[in-house]
């Protein structure tokens, strides 16, 4: 499983003839979207267990650290952001709102949208869960430098224009 | 959500007193969990969707990827490099196995490991599917330069190292 390419991975010079190299030709090392998923994979599992400490799931979790930063949003925008469907977002909110974190408020000019906001409860929560979700993010990125952290923030943020494009 | 933390994110010089940035500093959008999350969950709906066509899983795709550069390979192996729970991977494999696309055998010296080998219907299976999943690739990565992504790869080899030392 550790094989390399030693060609162009990114073939774009128009004059390039379009030969599409392999998966094996790459190397599923060398393939992004296999080891996002496996970083993914490990790191949403790690934090999962860690947040079972705090009686609090990966969702919950979710939608605090989101409210915690912009507060109110709609159920739509917060599904989307959390990457969680309305529907299992709902019934977190539901949770969440019995716990007294968050409160869902009807916009008085268009009843139908409903805005979620954090309480000072809901921030505390999350407030509790940062340190240990910090000390992994630092535990991930060990031996990686701040430039180097710059730059891949600068990749991923042009991925996520592209995957959305891809989504239309 | 679009804040921006001008500090250092990745504090790391011994002498810096341990002030622990909240996530509202470091901002959403400049923490790299958040954004693979959803950058992952865009890019597997849209492989999830096109795989339809090929009447095809996203498990049999990673199955059929992984054994059509390493084969034969053990369940255990072939579930951790799909990110996919070994049962759901077993049942794939009967799915696979019945459609002629890849070979289960009992290693002789050890009868309690299954090898899983791909076929070569199996392998043309997968290079019918692979053009669709490259031509994403490539979509995903517009704008992104060889030597950006081979930067991108070297920090996403090490996140994979450090995530695997964080589940032991």
């Amino acid at each position: 499983m550790e094989q390399r390419f030693s060609g162009q991975i990114m073939q774009r010079a128009p004059e390039t003839p379009a030969r599409r190299p392999t998966l094996g030709e790459i190397g599923i090392n060398e393939f992004a979207p296999y080891l996002m998923n496996r970083i993914m994979a490990g790191w949403n599992a790690n934090i999962a267990e860690a947040l079972k400490a705090h009686d609090m799931s990966t969702t919950m979790m979710r939608a605090l650290a989101i409210l915690s930063i912009s507060s109110p949003v709609t159920i739509n925008e917060l599904s989307a952001y959390a990457v969680t469907e309305q529907s299992t977002m709902s019934r977190t909110l539901d949770v969440l709102e019995a716990q007294g974190l968050v409160r869902r408020q009807r916009r008085p000019e268009d009843m139908r949208i409903r805005d979620v906001s954090i309480t000072e409860e809901g921030r505390m929560a999350f407030e509790r869960v940062w340190p240990m979700m910090h000390a992994r993010f630092q535990a991930l990125f060990d031996g990686v430098e701040e430039e180097e952290y710059r730059a891949f923030i600068a990749t991923l943020r042009r991925m996520l224009r592209n995957v959305t494009k891809l989504q239309q």
